[in-house]
C-alpha cells in the first residue's frame, strides 16, 4: 500500500462523515479529530465488540471506569513525570521544534535503543539540519503529559495531569475492586477511555494523535502462571482480529527483545500491522511483572498483597496487559477494507468492512422519488429494518440509484435495498451486494 | 428524603463496587470519581438506552465524538473564556477559598441573579465570615475551564482548555455533518462524552464533581417551527426518564423565567429531581435561538447557513438543546431505586432497578458449594444464561444463602437463581425476586 492510499481513506473519511479535522471550523486543532456520525457507529462497533469479547463474556473480568483527571501521586509513582519524555530540539534560526528522533528517521537513520546524547551526536557528525536547512540546537527531554491545576490555586500542590495511558486507573482501583468482589486468581481488570499526549510532532492522520482511545486489560496472575495467561490473551487478541476482518497476511507478531522491552517486563509481544503508512504497532501484550503495584504499595504504603482464597498465601499478583489503541484498530479496519475497482469502466471505491462492523448495514431507497406508491412502501420496509437494526439503516433518496450505491459503496454499507414496481406486485425487493454489486430478489421478510 | 440517604448510598456504591473516589489509593483527588465494575456496568446501560432512543431509533439524529481538546477560539466565541466563571473569595486569616454564592447559600441567602458586588455587600452588612469564623475577601472572577498547553512551546497560543461541556463540540461540527449527509431540517446532533469543571467546591458525591459525562442533543429547527420540536423533545425525554424508572412525583419541570435564563435563551426548561440532597436539576431543555451558530459564523468567518432543499431558502437553524449529565441521571436512579424494609426481623437494603438497568440480572449459585453434582449443574445454567445475557449473569457462591440474597439486593439484582437437588430430579430451579423476596420454583428454560 502506498502513501497515496492513506491520503484517499484520509479524504473519504472526511467527504462522507466518519472523521474531522478536530475543530475543523477554526482551522483546526493540530493531533485532534472528531467522529463523524459514520466514524461514531464504527468506532462503537469496534469497542462494543471489544467490551463483548473481553468483559461481557468472561466471568474472569471486571470493567471500570476511571477519571482522566488523576493525583499527580499516580504519575509519580508510576515514572511518567520523570521519564514519560520525548527528546526535542529546535530549529536554530526559526525557533520551530522537533522530535530528534523523527529528524534523525526522516534522514535515514535508525534510533531505536539511542539516548539522547548519541542522537545529538549522529546530528553533529553527520550535519544534519532542519527541514528549513538551519542548524539544530541540542535536545533536551519533553513530558509528553497534560499539565493542569486543579482548584483554585496555581502551585505545585494543585498540578494534575491528563492521563498519558487509562493504564494507572486499573492499578489505582485494583485494591477497591478486590475488596468490593475478592475474585479468584486469575482475573482482569478492564477499562476503555481516552488518553492523551503531548506529541511534538502529530502525523500520520489518526495514528499519533494527541487525545486518543484506549482499551485496557491488567490481568493479574499468580507468577507461577503467567505463561498460560500470556498465551490466552494473545490468543483471544488474535480472534478478536479476525473478528475485526483484519487478514492473518497483514498481521505480525513481533516478539520484542529484551533490549527494546521496558526494563521492568519480562516478556513483550507487539502486534504489528500493514498500515498505508508501513508495517506498525496496532496493540502490544506485554508482562509486566509486579511493577506496577509495587510502584504504588511503596508511594501509597498500602498493602497490594492478594490472599488466596482458603489460605494463609500472600503475594503481589503480577501482571499480563494486553493493550489496545481504539483509532489504530479503526484505521487498521479502514485501510484493510479500502478497495478499489472498476465498474462498467468506472473507476469504483468501496470499503469491504465485515457486516457487523458495518455503520450501516442497510440502504433503503425507492427507485423513484416522486413515485408516492413506492415512497409509502420504502418508508414501510425502512421502518421494518430499523426496528430490527436500530441506528444502522439508512434511508438514501438522493440522486439517482448509480449515484446512491457509489456513497454506500464508499461507506461500506452491505446491502442496498430498492422498492420497486415489482415490490408493490410481489413483495420482493431488490438487494444489490457490496462486494460484487451483485442484485438479487428478496421477499422483505427475509432480508 | 434526607442526608443521612445520601451517606448510606455512597456507602453501598464504594463497598459494593459501583463508584469509588477518584486516585482513592492516594487520599484522592477532590471532584472526581471511578466507577467500578457495577457502576460501569450501570452507566453503560443508561448511556447506551439514551444512544439507542435517542440517536440509533430515530432518523433525523446524527451522531458526533468531537475532541475534549479544542481550538481556544471555539471558548473565546462561546463566551466561556470570558463569563464562565463563578465567584470567589477567601477566608483573610488561612487563605482558604471559597464560592462566594456557596457562603451566601450556607447563611440562607438567596443569590439568584446577584452579581458579585451584590454578593459582597450582602457579606459585609450581615458580617458573614468564613466556615473558620474569619473575616472574608472580597470576591473575585475564577475562571472554571481546566487550561493546559498544547504543543513544545507554553505561550499565549498554545492555550487550550478541557471543554467544560460536550455542546460546543456538537456546533464546531455542524458545517462538516451537513456537508457530509445534508439532511432535512429539523434534525440533530448527539454526543456522549467527558465534560471538565474546575469546581471550586465539589460537593454531593458525583452530583458536582470536576470531571464529568454528558448526554447532549442539538437539534436545528427552522426558528418558525422551535416550539414543535421542543415539545416533542420535551416529551421524549420524560419517556426516556420513566424508562430510567424515575417517580413521576419525583420529577418537576421548571419553566425557568426569563430573568433566570441566560440571554439568548427564549425558553428553558429544567427537569428537576428529588434528590436526597433535595430538589435539585437532573437535566435541562433549551431553546438556545441561533446564539451558538451565529458565533462561530462571525469568529471563523464561515457561514453557518442552512439552505432548504430544492429552494433557495437559507438561513442560519436556531436550536433546541436537550442536555443531560450522566452522573446526575445516575444518581437519580440510585437514590430512587434505593430501598430498605424489614425481613425477619432484620433490616434490610435493596435497589429496586428496573430490571434492564440493573448491573446483575441473575445471580447464579449452587445451594451448597461442597456438591460436585449442584455446582456442575448450576456452572451449566450459568454458562447457558450468561450466553443469553453477556455480562449480566453474576456467579456467586460466597457465604450461605441468606448473605448471598443480602449482597445480591444491595446491587440491585432482580433475580437470584439457586440450583438444589431438586433441581437434578426435575430440571427446575429456585428463583427468588429481590422486590418481593418471594420464591418461585421455575424450569430452567424458562429463566
Amino acid at each position: 500500500m502506498s502513501q497515496a492510499k492513506m491520503e484517499d481513506i484520509i479524504s473519504l473519511c472526511k467527504r462522507r462523515g466518519f472523521i474531522y479535522q478536530g475543530s475543523d471550523v477554526y482551522g483546526g486543532l493540530s493531533g485532534t479529530w472528531d467522529y463523524g456520525p459514520l466514524g461514531v457507529q464504527l468506532k462503537r462497533n469496534i469497542m462494543n465488540l471489544w467490551w463483548r469479547r473481553f468483559v461481557d463474556e468472561r466471568d474472569d473480568m471486571y470493567g471500570v471506569d476511571a477519571a482522566i483527571l488523576m493525583n499527580q501521586k499516580v504519575w509519580q509513582a508510576s515514572g511518567h513525570v520523570d521519564t514519560f519524555v520525548d527528546p526535542l530540539c529546535e530549529d536554530t534560526v526559526n525557533h520551530r521544534r522537533y522530535r530528534t528522533d523523527h529528524i534523525l528517521k526522516d534522514n535515514g537513520v535508525d534510533t531505536d535503543g539511542m539516548t539522547m546524547e548519541q542522537m545529538d551526536a549522529v546530528i553533529a557528525e553527520q550535519g544534519i539540519k532542519s527541514p528549513d536547512g538551519n542548524p539544530l540546537s541540542k535536545s533536551r527531554t519533553f513530558n509528553m503529559m497534560f499539565k493542569t491545576h486543579v482548584g483554585a490555586t496555581e502551585s505545585e500542590d494543585s498540578i494534575s495531569y491528563l492521563r498519558p495511558e487509562t493504564a494507572q486507573g486499573i492499578f489505582t482501583d485494583f485494591k477497591n475492586v478486590v475488596d468490593s468482589f475478592y475474585p479468584n486468581l486469575p482475573f482482569g481488570i478492564a477499562q476503555q477511555g481516552k488518553a492523551f499526549r503531548n506529541e511534538i510532532a502529530p502525523r500520520d492522520f489518526v495514528f499519533r494523535s494527541r487525545e486518543f482511545e484506549q482499551m485496557e486489560i491488567e490481568y493479574f496472575v499468580d507468577p507461577e502462571h503467567w505463561q498460560e495467561a500470556f498465551d490466552e490473551l494473545l490468543a483471544a487478541t488474535h480472534e478478536f482480529l479476525a473478528e475485526l476482518g483484519l487478514k492473518p497476511e497483514h498481521i505480525h507478531e513481533l516478539d520484542v527483545p529484551a533490549e527494546d522491552r521496558a526494563h521492568y517486563s519480562k516478556k513483550t509481544i507487539d502486534i504489528e500491522y500493514d498500515y498505508p503508512i508501513g508495517r506498525e504497532e496496532l496493540m502490544g501484550i506485554a508482562y509486566r511483572t509486579d511493577f506496577d503495584l509495587m510502584n504504588i504499595q511503596r508511594a501509597s504504603g498500602k498493602s497490594m498483597e492478594y490472599t488466596v482464597k482458603g489460605t494463609n498465601t500472600k503475594f503481589v499478583p503480577h501482571v499480563i496487559e494486553p493493550s489496545f489503541g481504539v483509532e489504530r484498530a479503526l484505521m487498521a479496519v479502514l485501510s484493510g477494507a479500502y478497495r478499489e475497482d472498476e465498474q462498467n469502466g468506472e473507476k469504483r471505491v468501496y470499503l469491504a468492512l465485515p457486516e457487523h462492523l458495518a455503520p450501516v448495514k442497510f440502504a433503503v431507497s425507492p427507485l423513484l422519488k416522486n413515485k408516492p406508491e413506492l415512497v409509502e412502501k420504502a418508508r414501510e420496509v425502512y421502518a421494518a429494518l430499523t426496528k430490527a437494526n436500530p441506528g444502522r439503516v439508512m434511508w438514501d433518496d438522493n440522486g439517482n440509484i448509480g449515484k446512491r450505491y457509489r456513497r454506500q459503496d464508499e461507506i461500506g454499507t452491505p446491502y442496498c435495498v430498492v422498492i420497486d414496481f415489482q415490490t408493490l406486485e410481489d413483495g420482493t425487493v431488490t438487494v444489490r451486494e457490496r462486494d460484487t454489486t451483485e442484485q438479487r430478489r428478496v421477499k422483505v421478510e427475509e432480508l
